[in-house]
């Protein structure tokens, strides 16, 4: 089946460590970041009559306000947090799908002094179970998934040295992108040497925190075929989740292969049955890597490798530039910037437009992946042919 | 053009005043709501792959974990606020049309206490634009509102009067409803003698402050011929907005019928080409009265009188059951209680289905609109007919 919307533009802001983007607002970031997105597609303000957020994008009277979009027909967000990202892609190409919208803009950006997960998390932390998660020392997401990272070493005999490898191969990435924020190769010495803060993760198994905004234009393939860049094309996209995962942060499903999942399998199965490819015919894979553990996991759950052997996948440099299946070329969210899962968009566009720093030679079709440990979680396969 | 997508099922917690609801959690409502609404669909738990929410509600995790939702391949949210309320259905059709979800409950909640428009506005002025409204006396929706309320007296001659009537009419229709707050009836005089909050609008011109939750039901036009009850079908669903309205809350327009307006008017407009009838085959209008003037604004800009004409139609009586127009008959926002919109659509699936408290004869189509002085703003056709 031929992809009905392309992506036709993509914007950003430079990347900032935390707070360094003040005293510009949340807003003034998405307004330069969906201006250079607009411009990139050959469109303006005038054009966009659609708008998709995730996460915390959810004032769009004031955008429209800013911006001067004369009249909104789709304004739509993916419920939850960072497992929605690339849901904005699915949501966008809904809208141009039923007619709803002719051109809309995806938008993410985060100014992580103002809105942060933690504080998101005390907030939750006022209902009865959350005050017990929290009590239980289980405040934040790194300290909750830390318990299934746990259990995946103790399940398959995953090493420290596989998360580690996922780390040392987004500095290499990123050690090219003038656009990172970690350039500085690491060796594994140093990782092992990293202080622990939510044992078996390490300092650098967390992600950077980072403000900035990441805008992407949508339209319908037809008239994607007449913008300045080549399109790429939204071949299948996703959104939701099982419960038999659970919802990691809080209630910890039982069965012990769950417990050691993204969360992403049911959305690759869609993926892929859509698309009507499979995971050997992605070229390069943008994974969410808030945590670096993750990206084991995830490799696994969307069929990159066996459930369990992602820790000897990852050792043996699959991952690299120039392994079997490339991961987070831009560096990520460890290395390069953390603007929610955007960044990862931004890559796939530039890769298969052929554009990319690190680029994955020909590339076809790349995969992107939202937040795991969220519902709704997301993905996207993007295609550089219709 | 047939209706692709219908409602099936309607579920609502009583209402309470504000803060009447707890210890209950906002979950806990919105569970209860939920289960309701699935059992006059005659549908489980099971069914449920999809959910749209509007304002407040992205906690799509937490709600698939204490509700027990295998999966949801489709969890989106109108942005915004209370203007997104019957966009949930537009999302919820658009959900059923693309194949993307065959059964999505649509949930609205609120706990006055928890969650106020008042904090969010304290929220917003940490902007500095914000911040110059709020020092302006314009802290909240009724200050600010009050000054294009002032202008339509000024520019066409509306009376109070006219907004008496509407606050009078509401305590009518909420005299015979017991899932209404304020059932006593109210005199002119009472309304012209109560203090003036937000001059020209006096307390009575405020809506109730209400917990509550209310959730429905949304499946395939097909599937809904087999449930329980008779459908409701959207025949036409709309969100979005035009910036010619501008964003009253903080950038009032500057022509002089724009600034006087709702902001309906493209939705009006979107919605009455889908459907493909005029307001004249309305029969019962579900208008969105957080503020009692705003009634008399969405009459005009929905096209049930001319620009201007909105405070004589109201005073004719026009908007009474048995008048030319009745709206909420369930006693609305003002006197029923104030679920930010959610109620109006309970209210015309029951007027649809013939089993309403105050019953208007035949109702066949059923206008539903959410709140004015957001973009997105939303609205809904709803038929009892395909």
């Amino acid at each position: 089946m031929k992809a009905k919307a392309a992506i036709v533009g993509v914007g950003a802001t430079p990347y900032y460590y935390r707070g360094e983007s003040e005293p510009q607002t949340l807003f003034e970031l998405i307004d330069k970041a969906t201006l250079a997105a607009l411009d990139d597609a050959g469109l303006t303000v005038a054009d966009v009559d659609g708008v998709a957020f995730f996460a915390y994008g959810h004032e769009v009277g004031m955008l429209t306000e800013q911006l001067g979009i004369p009249e909104l027909t789709f304004a739509a967000c993916v419920s939850g947090g960072g497992g929605g990202c690339p849901g904005i892609l699915d949501l966008a190409a809904m809208a141009i799908e039923t007619g709803r919208a002719k051109t809309v803009l995806c938008i993410g950006a985060n100014q992580q002094g103002k809105r942060r997960y933690g504080q998101t998390m005390t907030n939750l932390a006022l209902t009865p179970d959350n005050i017990f998660h929290t009590l239980a020392g289980l405040p934040g997401p790194g300290q909750t998934l830390a318990l299934s990272v746990r259990r995946h070493m103790h399940e398959f005999g995953t090493r420290r040295e596989a998360f580690g490898e996922v780390v040392i191969a987004s500095r290499l990435a990123a050690a090219t992108r003038e656009t990172a924020l970690r350039r500085k190769p690491l060796t594994m010495e140093e990782y092992l040497a990293a202080p622990m803060l939510a044992d078996p993760m390490c300092r650098l198994d967390f992600c950077l925190e980072t403000d900035g905004a990441v805008a992407v234009v949508v339209t319908s393939a037809e008239r994607a075929a007449d913008r300045p860049h080549k399109p790429v094309h939204i071949a299948a996209s996703a959104h939701g989740g099982a419960r038999d995962w659970g919802r990691a942060f809080f209630w910890l499903n039982q069965s012990a292969e769950a417990f050691t999942g993204s969360g992403g399998g049911p959305i690759g199965r869609r993926l892929y049955e859509a698309a009507g490819i499979g995971p050997s015919d992605i070229d390069v894979a943008l994974l969410y890597d808030h945590f670096s553990p993750l990206v084991v996991m995830q490799l696994e759950d969307y069929g990159f490798c066996a459930k369990g052997e992602g820790g000897p996948f990852v050792e043996s440099g699959a991952i690299r530039l120039g392994g079997s299946i490339p991961v987070n070329p831009h560096g990520g969210h460890l290395s390069e910037g953390y603007i929610i899962g955007m960044t990862h968009i931004r890559e796939a566009v530039e890769q298969l437009r052929g554009e990319a720093v690190n680029q994955v030679r020909d590339a076809r079709f790349a995969l992107v992946t939202g937040g795991p440990a969220n519902i709704p979680m997301s993905g996207a396969i993007l295609s550089a042919e219709r």
